[in-house]
């Protein structure tokens, strides 16, 4: 399947005049070549995306604090629009437990805000896609994406231990949440306990049993292929298996009146109205909030594009930042609240071999149809089933090998794997920023203090190991002032300009007074091995005195016979 | 005299116990060997430099927005405090333009938030001398320094515009004060633009002098080189000289009471009271007042870093912010406000030889006792006088030359250069910041988007041109993809890595998707001129299939054989 998306790219690059229209809508690339086979394996990998979307979005809902219904609201636009935008074949867009978090944390329950945030996220979104911003994202580094998910995921992870437990009224704070979750375990409902750990255990079991799955050759019998097919199938929609057998069970309790288990209760019914956000609340923190949709709108993203290339294609950041930004205004008319793409969701519909974004209409129409004829059964859905679902739906985001990995490859790439998880914790929107915040230093620090590597042959020779950006000047001016001109007798240097690609007007007018300090101590400053780009420059910058040659030896030869020439 | 702090510090580096005691206390380094013909030098230089900082100390306390009286309470600890901690022997601390600009742009011409501001700002600044923060100063490029300088010397400069027309109530926004001060001009003083121009035309004439004047040979007759000392100390002297010679002017008219100039009029008596600032005035606007005085901070350093080098030596930014940030704060218990490094002064003090940072005791001498004796003549002053002495100090700034000398070294650098210029006009405050910020950006945008070049040699040669740092791996990628992953059939990629000097963990997890999916294509990506440290990595990295080589030929020999060798 791999191969598909970037032959449709390419023979979509052929013919000039559609390119624009194919780049801003991808769907016109593999729409017209659309066949039976593709629409077989489209609505297999729909369906059962879609039975895994039901009970994620009801569970997700309570991860954000709102009323299960929205989880629904938000998981059906992102399926048609991806559907025309994206530009991948696999990605679902959707409520996630990372944005559910996200948002939990900012709008304190209240459906209001979480759909105007979906708005404001939007428009932030499809501002950036327009105006190209998506490079931004660059600067989230893997430490911190590590660094945050696994935050992210202990932090939503646990906070579902209380539905297991069945406990109310526990706090949001994560350190109050572990200190309360603990203090009052003796108040746990035996219930909620029982069939939260059964939930548990029949899900850590359907999940190994995939795992372990091996693939039926073609000689097998067909009774082996169709057991196979089975257990395969059972597994991969286990969510919704055990979501339904724990409502059976809760729902059997129930009718005759023992009521041991804490379950969703009364939702709305029917679809969401469509109707624009409501913009008056945003008066009360207007300037606040801006800034927190910046931090949402990255983390929405950055899930969105951390391993997608696994799937074999690159996806491109711009439009897959403009699908995403469409889906959350448009959601925001159907109260939705913010949505991103889904790791799960997103393995799940590689898996059963979906052939084109065209899947995800069926998932959508699954969702529509749920929303329409479902919500009074959801009624009897325990609230530790859900949270067995959210459980093993994170628990693989915490990757306990990640900080040893990084310990491993680069000590130093813990600093902002510690600083985001930590901060994480604290606050989880900030995770992020101080992550990114703490990686940019440690690069611009790197630029101002680059590698000088000093030999003596005779004449002092200087390896600048990496570019010569200004904020290494200063660095660069100290070594061969301590090194060459405050010693005496003062020395001639070489400077092997080999691995610089440019240089800028401050470098070049601190090289000025280089050469001026040289010149009055009588000795030489001799550049090597200049590219014809740098020396362009350095010839342009007027610099007197200015001396070069191609490789460190000539440099040394001219020098050797005359360590004081002028 | 320049190799003298050099080998000072050699001498001090020499003993090692005593080498953080003299780093820390430079006058431990050169006071053992004063002697004097130091002490003679070093009191002629801090008799000028002395009749340089009174009349320019009371123009910059106008500029501020200050009573004159505050311009001298703060010229004479920086001398005494330098003396002991500073690292240069020219460095002259005290009010400058620059600063009382940014000072009156903060507290709106109340001394006690001027006072408070000194003590902040000292504080800070010996915070960071102590956490050794020197180096964020780096991250002010060139560009932004002349961006800034031009712009803050057009705006102090045209500020006095209205002194010279004594004018009154102008307004201090510039495009107001502009506006406001040509639209008044029918309302000018004849007498103060009379005297305005009479001291501006003897000023600039003083100063050509100077620059022309021909040192005379020693084969000359006395009277020659008497001559060439008295027309030299004149010109050295001339701010005082005009100062005085209006004043006598004023006061011979003001005594036959004829009112034509706008003198300086009544002033405090006597010393400054030893106190600690009002604190008590921070509460109404606490956080706000912390950002500015960053701003504030990292201006007040740069001005003093920038061109020093000129003078031979490297000063240590660390040391030099703590004699600093120690003046500012002693300051403040003399109703000082903030202070920085004067480059006129400073190129006065190293013309007239001085030896150490002795001559500022002098200097200093000489502020208290006009402060003690003279503040009743100052009366007499003629407002137009010290606005004469300010336009000229302020007109070597404003290099026009620099914008010229960017567009030929290197067009891109006109960008930070034109924010910072016209930020400044703006909010003179804001200008350095975001010019640090557009340059920032445009490192860390360099960082992402490295220039990559491809070569087709049969198989494709990629050439880095500089490091691999983690926001280019999304670019390289790219590159990688849609050239050789994305076409069909896959080609073979050899990667010159020869200019990465390091790379990170986020680079070692995208390279590690990147072979799988050449693995997964049947082709192979091969580096080639890894240096050890940065193959130790990728080994550490654990990633499958890794292929290196010393060189791009043995590369292309090993792929040429075999495009498809696993």
């Amino acid at each position: 399947m791999e191969p598909l998306v970037g032959s449709l790219r390419e023979r979509a690059t052929s013919s000039c005049s559609c390119r624009t229209l194919q780049s801003w809508f991808p769907v016109l690339s593999w729409l017209p070549h659309y066949n039976l086979r593709w629409l077989q394996m489209d609505l297999v990998a729909g369906l059962t995306v879609g039975l895994t979307t039901v009970p994620q979005a009801l569970a997700y809902a309570e991860v954000a604090g709102l009323p299960v219904q929205y989880g629904l609201y938000s998981a059906f636009m992102g399926c048609f629009i991806y559907c025309v935008f994206g530009t991948s074949k696999d990605v679902t867009l959707g409520p996630t437990a990372i944005m559910s978090l996200l948002c939990a944390s900012y709008m304190g329950s209240d459906p209001v805000y979480a759909v105007l945030l979906s708005f404001l996220c939007g428009s932030i979104q499809a501002a950036m896609a327009i105006l190209r911003l998506g490079f931004l994202l660059d600067f989230i580094s893997y430490p911190v994406i590590k660094g945050f998910t696994c935050a992210a995921a202990i932090t939503i992870g646990f906070g579902q231990v209380k539905n297991i437990f069945g406990l109310k009224n526990i706090p949001q704070q994560f350190v109050l949440q572990v200190y309360y979750t603990f203090h009052r375990i003796p108040e746990a409902r035996l219930g909620d306990v029982v069939l939260g750990l059964s939930c548990l255990a029949l899900l850590v079991s359907l999940t190994w049993m995939k795992t372990d799955l091996v693939s039926p050759s073609p000689e097998h019998p067909t009774y082996v292929k169709v057991a196979h097919g089975l257990v395969w199938g059972c597994a991969t929609i286990r969510n919704v298996l055990v979501v339904i057998m724990a409502s059976c069970v809760a729902f059997s309790f129930e009718i005759s009146n023992h009521h041991y288990f804490t379950l969703t209760g009364q939702t709305a019914k029917g679809l969401p109205p469509f109707k624009p956000p409501a913009f008056s609340e945003t008066k009360a923190n207007g300037t606040i909030i801006y800034f927190k949709e910046i931090v949402l709108v990255s983390t929405q993203v950055f899930t969105l594009l951390t391993k997608w290339s696994q799937n074999g294609y690159r996806i491109d950041t711009n439009q897959e930042l403009f699908a995403i930004g469409l889906t959350n205004i448009m959601g925001s008319f159907v109260s939705a609240y913010p949505v991103t793409g889904s790791f799960g969701r997103t393995a799940v519909n590689s898996q059963t071999g979906v052939c084109t974004p065209a899947g995800g209409v069926v998932t959508g129409v699954i969702v529509l149809l749920s929303l329409a004829f479902l919500m009074p059964v959801f009624y009897y859905i325990p609230k530790a089933s859900l949270a067995a679902v959210i459980i093993c739906a994170v628990a693989p985001m915490a990757d306990w090998r990640a900080p040893l990995q990084l310990w491993r490859v680069r000590k130093l790439d813990l600093l902002p794997f510690m600083v985001t998880f930590l901060v994480s914790f604290w606050e989880v929107q900030y995770g992020i920023v101080g992550g990114v915040l703490v990686s940019g230093a440690m690069l611009l620090y790197h630029m101002a203090r680059p590698h000088i590597e000093v030999h003596d042959h005779g004449v002092l020779v200087m390896d600048l190991d990496s570019g010569l950006n200004f904020p290494a000047t200063e660095h660069l001016n100290q070594v061969i002032y301590s090194q060459a001109l405050h010693v005496s007798p003062p020395r001639c240097v070489v400077l092997n300009c080999h691995h610089i690609s440019s240089v800028d007007c401050t470098v070049v007018h601190e090289l000025k007074d280089l050469l001026k300090q040289f010149r009055l101590r009588n000795v030489s400053l001799v550049f090597s091995g200049l590219k014809n780009s740098v020396l362009e420059v350095l010839l342009a910058g007027d610099l007197p005195g200015l001396k070069y040659t191609d490789s460190i030896e000539t440099a040394l030869q001219i020098l050797s016979g005359n360590t004081h020439f002028d």
